[in-house]
Order: structure tokens, then C-alpha cells, then sequence
């Protein structure tokens, strides 16, 4: 499996699908924007409001996974494991953009800014109906 | 908050995005097509192949949500129940259309084939950053 068709998936969608868990057991899903950086296609960075939902949820069960389909040549590929919640500055640095403070206004310091670092252990691509698991 | 608004952004989506747990208490997300047929907002019916991963996973564990996101519009809805796995006569006939003749090729009594029935217990509406929950 070539790493490169993954990683373009990843390039040219918008939004990530991402999955947790509530204090029940139900699993949640909601679109979060592109990550900010990546390790390959083993860790990537997201920015969120430390107020959030999920972040909330991830706190009490790191398990998630994160999604992204390509609807018009129908592939998609799947990450399963883990998340971290960064608060520390230099993580926080580390993927900053200036406009962010439409979102932060108190700037890269602002405590309802931190960092998700989703790190995967397992991972399936789709492509035609077919399934195929990815070394990581 | 207006029903009508909820059920224009799934009939616009050819897919919908489920999310089912895995033996450890993993989330995964996965594209299916878009429901054959809703009872409004409370259930919603899928054809699936029995063989399938999250069939598997569904007979171990119900909980499940669906998520229909338009990156256009800035909408998405998160709806959190529970899936049923049917594979009466009855309910297999309910949703077929004659074209599934290539998905499931013994046809509408093929073994392979069954219907997801997804019932919603909670419901969450997302607008330009905004949430809503929706009284089901």
C-alpha cells in the first residue's frame, strides 16, 4: 500500500471526521478542520477550544479515531487510536496561525486554546469496496 | 429549531458517516450510502452486507451514532442511538431496489444482505459554530 495515496487524501479534504466517546459509551462523530501538522501518517495536530465537547470527553477515554472519504473516486481511510491534549506553550506555538484568534482572541496563550495529537495504531484504506490495513 | 432544515441536509448527502465500536472500545467511522428510508428523524435504514465488519461489531455492542456534515453550508448533525441488525423477509424487502442485484448477487433473500435500522436517542445540530440539540 502506498503511503502517498493516503497522504493526498489527507491533502485535499477540508475537514477531518473525528470519533469519541461520551461518558455512556456512545460513540460520537463531528468534523473538526484540516490537522495543522503531521508525523506522516502515524500523528497529527489539530487546534480546539480546551471548552469543547470532545476535549472533555477525551479527557476521561483517549480512544478515537479519525476519518476522511473521498466521495467522487470513493476511497477513504480510517486511523484508529488515541488522542492528547496538549495545553503546554510550546505544542501550542508549534501550530499557531495568526488568524486564529478569530477563534483564541486572547492569542496563542488563551486558555481555551490547546492542541489534539492523535496518534494512530491501526489503520484501513478503502478503495472500491475493498478494504486494505496499512502498516504504520 | 426546524426539522425540516435537519432532513434537507441528509436527503443532499449521497453518504452517511456511522460510527460503531470495536472489540476493544475503539470508535471507527466509515461512509455508507445515504438511507433507503427514514421515519423522520428517529430512524433511519440501511442495506449493509451481513459479512460486513460493523455487522459484526453491532451484534456486540448497539451503540452507534450517524453524521451528516455540508463543508459548504458549515452544517452538521450528530445523531446518537442505537443499531438494530434486521434480516427478515419483511424488512430486507422494505428497502430493496433492483440495482442491489450487484451488491448482494442471490438477490433479496441472499444471505449477505440485511438491513441496519438505526434509532436515534439524541441529536445535536451544528451551525456556523453553533450547537442545538434536537428534540427527537
Amino acid at each position: 500500500m502506498d503511503t502517498l495515496t493516503i497522504e493526498n487524501l489527507i491533502e485535499r479534504k477540508k475537514v477531518t471526521m473525528i470519533s469519541y466517546l461520551d461518558e455512556e459509551g456512545f460513540p460520537y462523530i463531528k468534523a473538526m478542520l484540516a490537522p495543522r501538522k503531521r508525523e506522516g501518517i502515524k500523528t497529527f495536530y489539530f487546534t480546539t477550544n480546551t471548552s469543547s465537547t470532545k476535549v472533555k470527553y477525551f479527557k476521561e477515554n483517549s480512544k478515537a479515531s479519525i476519518y476522511y472519504v473521498d466521495e467522487n473516486t470513493f476511497e477513504g481511510v480510517t486511523f484508529i487510536g488515541t488522542m492528547k491534549i496538549l495545553t503546554d506553550e510550546k505544542s501550542k506555538e508549534s501550530i499557531w496561525r495568526q488568524g486564529d484568534t478569530l477563534y483564541y482572541p486572547k492569542g496563542v496563550t488563551d486558555p481555551d486554546y490547546c492542541v489534539l495529537a492523535f496518534t494512530a495504531e491501526k489503520a484501513y484504506y478503502y478503495h472500491n469496496l475493498k478494504e486494505t490495513k496499512i502498516v504504520l
